[in-house]
């Protein structure tokens, strides 16, 4: 089969001018097809305060009113979304941003409100991999931003990591897929002070290992645990690393 | 040859949201393989004065310096164009939203200083036809912001009624291609003041004896120039019409 790859880049790096484009210097590099999946979220935040809009997190995640909604489509499917297009197209990818919107390539349903309202935010359904792949045939780079639609006209904000994990997962069956989490560090650490102690490979029973022994805490297990969703759903690898090095880092196999 | 339709729908429209849907649900109903151009000027307006920037018009054009080319990258990338895309998938259609950054599909130059200092404003190249082509095979329903790219990484401010006729002078050789542009009068009148007195057609002759006989002034004529010269490099006709009768108006023919 052939190669995908699909890179998730978050805010942090989408938001300094020189990290993303050495960032995307080396995805332009990259063989094979590619999908890229941006956030905006610190952007979203300071433009939302430009316009007297506070932005109100609940466990790590954006409540989005009517007025973030407009912030967040401005931003991730506006702003970040068609900078990220025009400079890969300087680097010669035939780069197409797109929302889960448009051509409906990923669709979602209305968080429903429970104890939290968090407004019109979408919880990823599935992404139709017929879509992706003709795209992918014509030689387009999908640049995906995290948006998608409620299929009655109105938009929803929605978390790049699952869009990431849902466009991989509905492309293994056509291609060799590796997912990318770009962040901060350079992969999964044994010792979360020294990028050195980076683990090459994490296995399901490595990681139930080190999560007994306490290596593995905190805001990595859930990440950990989503890659190995995705890898028993068909996912070849899933890699965790920093945005200078894409194709080192920590791989999550099954 | 199959049957393409290039809807130009201007600001004013675009920003009213009865009107907007009504436009929508005529657009959605119409036979053939389509095209929707938008702007979305007076959302930028509105939006830059919110942030603290002024908008500047020189010759009724925007001058486009960095603070404001972020704004139009926003509306009209993000908050017009996503907006549009999701409200035409509720309506069934396949809507994909694009900058003539995305695949490359609308090239321009930025252009140059002479009296006045646009700023980052992209006079119109050529649209690829082929791309286009491939689109609405797909049965997609490509759904285009007034932004351009220089090639180099840099997005920039686009007329929409340039990119329009463009696009469908582009792919006349290979559709029938009707060109149009909805404003806020019921076509070409006779008399200004009255919607009821629209010309059902103007051939370039007709134009030329309404001119000199003072029928036709001002702004109507670089409209009408622009239209006849659709019409030449190949345009089947182009329609000059209010949004509430997208297949009525005045059309102009060689």
């Amino acid at each position: 089969m052939e190669r995908l790859t699909v890179i998730k880049v978050g805010g942090a790096l989408v938001e300094h001018a020189a990290l993303l484009d050495a960032l995307l210097n080396d995805f332009a590099r990259l063989e094979g097809k590619k999908i890229l999946v941006h956030g905006g979220g610190r952007t979203a935040t300071a433009i939302a305060a430009e316009l007297g809009i506070e932005s109100q997190m609940v466990n790590g995640r954006r409540v989005t009113d009517e007025a973030m909604l407009r912030v967040v489509t401005m931003v991730y499917g506006g702003l970040v979304n068609k900078n990220v297009v025009a400079r890969l197209q300087a680097l010669g990818l035939d780069a197409i941003g797109l929302t889960g919107a448009d051509l409906n390539v990923i669709r979602s349903d209305k968080r429903p409100v429970k104890e939290v309202d968090y407004g019109f935010v979408g919880d990823v359904k599935a992404a139709d991999a017929h879509k992706f792949a003709q795209l992918l045939d014509m030689g387009a780079v999908p640049v995906i931003a995290p948006l998608t639609h409620d299929g009655r006209g109105h938009l929803l904000n929605t978390n790049a990591d699952t869009m990431a994990a849902t466009v991989a997962t509905a492309l293994a069956p056509h291609y060799d897929v590796t997912l990318t989490y770009c962040f901060e560090k350079a992969g999964v650490l044994l010792d979360a002070d020294d990028d050195r102690s980076v683990l090459p490979v994490i296995t399901e029973a490595d990681f139930k290992a080190h999560v007994a022994a306490g290596v593995i805490s905190g805001g990595m297990i859930p990440k950990i645990e989503n890659a190995l969703d995705a890898v028993k759903k068909g996912v070849k690898k899933v890699i965790i690393t920093s945005a200078a090095n894409l194709t080192g880092g920590t791989t999550i196999q099954s």
